[in-house]
């Protein structure tokens, strides 16, 4: 972010973007965070709205008009918002309370042109602008070149990174087997043919990973899978080499990206059903198909829900990475019991972002280990209230003994993404963070070890983690758990353990968090979260799995507060972890594994 | 039923329907069980289905062809309609795994003319009905009278039951301040006027009662609510006397049900919005709006989510009606342990009509009792399995010693509305069965002792309760817990707690069952049911207080599997039922009541 940030300043690029609207006959220009893949990072050449507004959160909009900037962001970043757009230039709006296209509904005037990239803005959101402008008389106007382009000298270029072979040593079924099983659906579904336009989809379709994103190893790309089983594959062609090109099955091939929404208004016959996935597409795609006379079929990707069952060599791939992530944590926890009270004694403390640095270190050092799967969550005291603090840019806080501290990270490695969170402390500790520690580590407990019947879904089993700390009047104001992928995104749709409605079964084969956590404003922050395979067990009910391997610190457990379930799960969890990382750590962490996993 | 039944055979029945539906040019037509308030319960006048099919549950449709008899029932009564609907008269189909719509769309043939009652049909139903009928180039024509009607000669006449009124000591609040409310609601909404069919909704806001169907004490009547506080109520004069006439206030007027429709149609002009509710309302108010040219805007109902927060008052009658009510219960469970054993020694057993009978008996020796609340499900051995059994028509068990029992029962008394459920024992039980017991009562203490945020909903919470089950590989199919009335119907909307999205939250003031349960088909079913009240704890969470006393069998209790939590809170509950019951039982009831709450 730094780099873009070092153009003209942000008067200045407003000033270019509104003479480049003024050139188009704009009176507004929507600017959304997305790329064309809606996926939570974006590369540098798409931060556009980071370029026209300061603003670097992973979620939020502009509104662009010839009076202000109009930014709308969610409760995690209106104090961002506040710092990155002030100054009247700008206005900060929550984008949930003052929703964006009620806000244009209100200023936009007969006859206003609205400026749009339909690549980047999903039908969803375009409907809801396209009704306010109706109400306003004003015009909707797709730009196919993006106005911020234009105006933005010196745009990184579009990511370029290099694609690799996913084997089938890893993927466990091959992308020909996976390319057929999706043509049999499309017969099922009397669908032409699937529009696929989210990455991981894509990649895990065609087993193939990339690096156009941070932390997510999947290619940008669109795909469009046809009921006779040939796929196109739009994907730059700088990005593939001779070995990726022999490993695509005959029946697919590839194209440039630019001719993505062509080859699909080409290829669009009227009266064929057309589907694509109205939550995750840009609307373009809808538009092309529509214009094409065929029908734009909105149901969510297959994809989505095929690749969120990990097959049998998936979910090993997934056990064996979290052993080598185990080993990390272990070394990891180890330096840090010994090093925070060691540094503030010498008055020279451990930082967060040392700390970062220190478990990333850690996994290097471990066989298969590739890059972090997300950004690190590293944070003392009062910064671990804030459930996506991040130290950077200037944020870097001491590590003091007498603070409790949170560490939220994870790694991609040759055969899966992993995901741990725990929450540390040296000794002293707040009043109340016993308390609430324990009723953490109940929660987890408590969804750690329920039995289901199939037909669960993870709305139906969110309280069942949140009823130890309702006992005491605590909550957390975040999910429960997420899918995560097979070295692909950390985040992984389709289930999602939480209060909102998400009509997705759990099955045997999903792999999910458990992240029950509680937060006190400046003063702590706590969560304790491991990943979990669903299983089936011999009676039919199903459970949970558990694939993370490191000590849940025992010290701020009150033994009171356990039940003897609860102490006697603990001890047998430390007792897995010890066994099974003992021969892999060093000594120094073997001695502080023994102690940190000694039964209470 | 037995009455209607005793008209022509089913076959004459058929016939002399397929005669006037060929008189009218029909080629199908659509009966549906629903009346025009699409309540549980319908008067005889209205068991059109039962008239024509034999089928005498409490949902189902039937389409009518010249070709067959379609009955479409679900799970709980595919038994019952093979039964009532034998023969080759008769298509039995499960609703929603052949759902009518998509049957009818199967044998209609272009040109068919497709009869139904908008009076009869809502909404949603209609709107999936009409959209088969278009696929298959048919039409639907709506009959304004009921071909039914025109066949049935001995019909019995629409309900008139007398209407009273429901006084201010018991309501709490005033009809006109009710109505005075809706205006402002309406002002808010921007809406003209509320359209208003439900019953129990139209009792509650003019405080009256009626005796039109069993059990729920509201007349049949609709209801238009005017914004300028005007409301018009359509309702048959012969149920209204000089008292009720009084009572209500100067804006209410009230006019012949037959006028409903006319004067909907009159009163909507273009571009008003005139709100109705999807749900509930018969098709034929949304056809009449929008041929008025007026906006037809699809709310549910602000008088059911009203209704259902009671004020203190209500609360203050239902916990004294459920105190008269638990000494009911005490009288007959002390009776029921002392007879069954002796009259099975005797030779003569009880029966389930007897014990039906003898719980009614001790509910009429209570002042303010007026009637049942619904159907008593009084169910031996395999039959409590059933989870709807009625003990009508032949079948009656006797009650063994040797067999666990089940009864679950209700009153309607002057200040509210009862329903509760006890499963009993007498010595010897079946294999399993214990076990089972235990794990409903952990189910039942799971929820009953639940603190929960505000914005909480049904769906949250239901796996809170089956989690007890579930430990054991068990599970039960029905829902959790149903909204109760207050002197109304015994299953109130809008909350309800189950594994379906219901997406309204608990609030202080409403009530609801808890009621867990486990079944063995052919040997047993077990459940447990009291009352609630939502209540605000002083740390602005949410809880449950207990509404229900009736002693919990404890016999069946598996000590080494209740927690001290368990135990505590079940002789606490039971000390509270002793205390507040045995100043009003009676001396042999008293000496039961006594062993029953000794604590454990």
């Amino acid at each position: 972010m730094d780099d873009m940030l070092s153009g003209p300043p942000a008067a200045a690029r407003i000033a270019d973007l509104r003479r480049e609207l003024r050139a188009r006959d704009l009176d507004a220009f929507i600017l959304p965070r997305f790329d064309a893949h809606q996926g939570e990072y974006v590369a540098p050449h798409d931060e556009r709205l980071a370029y026209v507004t300061g603003f670097t959160g992973s979620a939020g909009m502009a509104i662009i008009t010839a009076e202000t900037v109009a930014v709308f962001v969610d409760g995690r970043y209106t104090v961002q918002v506040a710092n990155e757009c002030s100054g009247p230039l700008f206005s900060r709006l929550h984008i949930f309370e003052q929703p964006p296209e009620h806000w244009l509904g209100a200023v936009a005037q007969a006859g206003w042109q609205i400026g749009f990239d339909p690549m980047h803005l999903p039908p969803g959101w375009f409907d809801r602008f396209a009704a306010s402008a109706v109400q306003a008389s004003a015009t909707m106007l797709p730009q196919g070149d993006n106005p911020v382009d234009a105006i933005w000298s010196d745009q990184p270029p579009a990511p370029t990174g290099r694609i690799s072979v996913f084997p089938m040593q890893w993927a466990g079924r091959s992308s020909a087997e996976k390319c057929a099983d999706l043509a049999a659906y499309l017969s099922e579904q009397d669908a032409a043919c699937l529009v696929e336009t989210q990455p991981d989809n894509i990649a895990w379709l065609l087993n193939v990973r990339g690096d156009d994103v941070a932390f997510n190893p999947m290619p940008q790309s669109f795909l469009i899978a046809e009921r006779n089983g040939t796929v196109t594959w739009f994907v730059d062609p700088a990005k593939l080499d001779d070995e990726v090109k022999d490993h695509l099955p005959d029946i697919v091939t590839a194209q440039p990206v630019s001719q993505f929404l062509g080859a699909l208004q080409n290829r669009c016959n009227a009266g064929e059903r057309i589907l694509f996935d109205p939550d995750f597409s840009p609307v373009a795609v809808r538009h092309t198909i529509a214009d094409a006379g065929a029908t734009a079929a909105a149901v969510a990707s297959i994809l989505t829900r095929t690749k969120s069952v990990k097959n049998p060599v998936e979910i090993a791939g997934l056990h064996d990475c979290h052993l080598e992530d185990g080993v990390a944590w272990v070394e990891f926890s180890a330096w840090l019991a010994q090093t925070v009270p060691a540094r503030a004694a010498a008055g020279e403390p451990v930082t967060e972002r040392e700390a970062e640095a220190q478990i990333l270190s850690c996994r290097q050092a471990r066989p298969g280990f590739l890059t972090e799967s997300f950004q690190t969550i590293s944070a003392a005291a009062g910064n671990a209230a804030m459930c996506h603090y991040a130290a950077t840019n200037g944020r870097n806080a001491p590590i003091m003994p007498q603070n409790p501290y949170l560490l939220d990270s994870g790694g991609q490695y040759d055969t899966g993404t992993t995901d741990a969170t725990r929450s540390y402390a040296f000794g002293m500790r707040p009043d109340g963070y016993d308390r609430a520690y324990t009723a953490v580590f109940r929660a987890f407990h408590a969804l750690a070890t329920l039995r289901f019947p199939r037909g669960t879904q993870g709305h139906h089993i969110d309280a069942i983690c949140r009823r130890p700390l309702w006992d005491l009047g605590l909550d957390y104001d975040h999910g429960t758990g997420h899918g995560i992928g097979h070295r692909l995104s950390v985040h992984e749709h389709p289930q999602r353990i939480g209060r909102p409605y998400n009509p997705v079964d759990l099955v045997p084969g999903m792999v999910v968090s458990i992240e029950p956590g509680y937060y006190e404003a400046g003063r702590f922050g706590i969560r304790i979260e491991n990943i979990f395979e669903v299983i089936e067990e011999s009676d039919g009910f199903l459970s949970f799995r558990n694939m993370t391997l490191a000590p849940i610190q025992t010290d701020m457990l009150i033994p009171a507060d356990l039940s003897e379930d609860e102490r006697c799960w603990l001890n047998t969890y430390h007792q897995d972890v010890l066994q099974r990382l003992s021969p892999l750590v060093s000594d120094a962490a073997g001695r502080w594994l023994s102690a940190a996993t000694a039964p209470i």
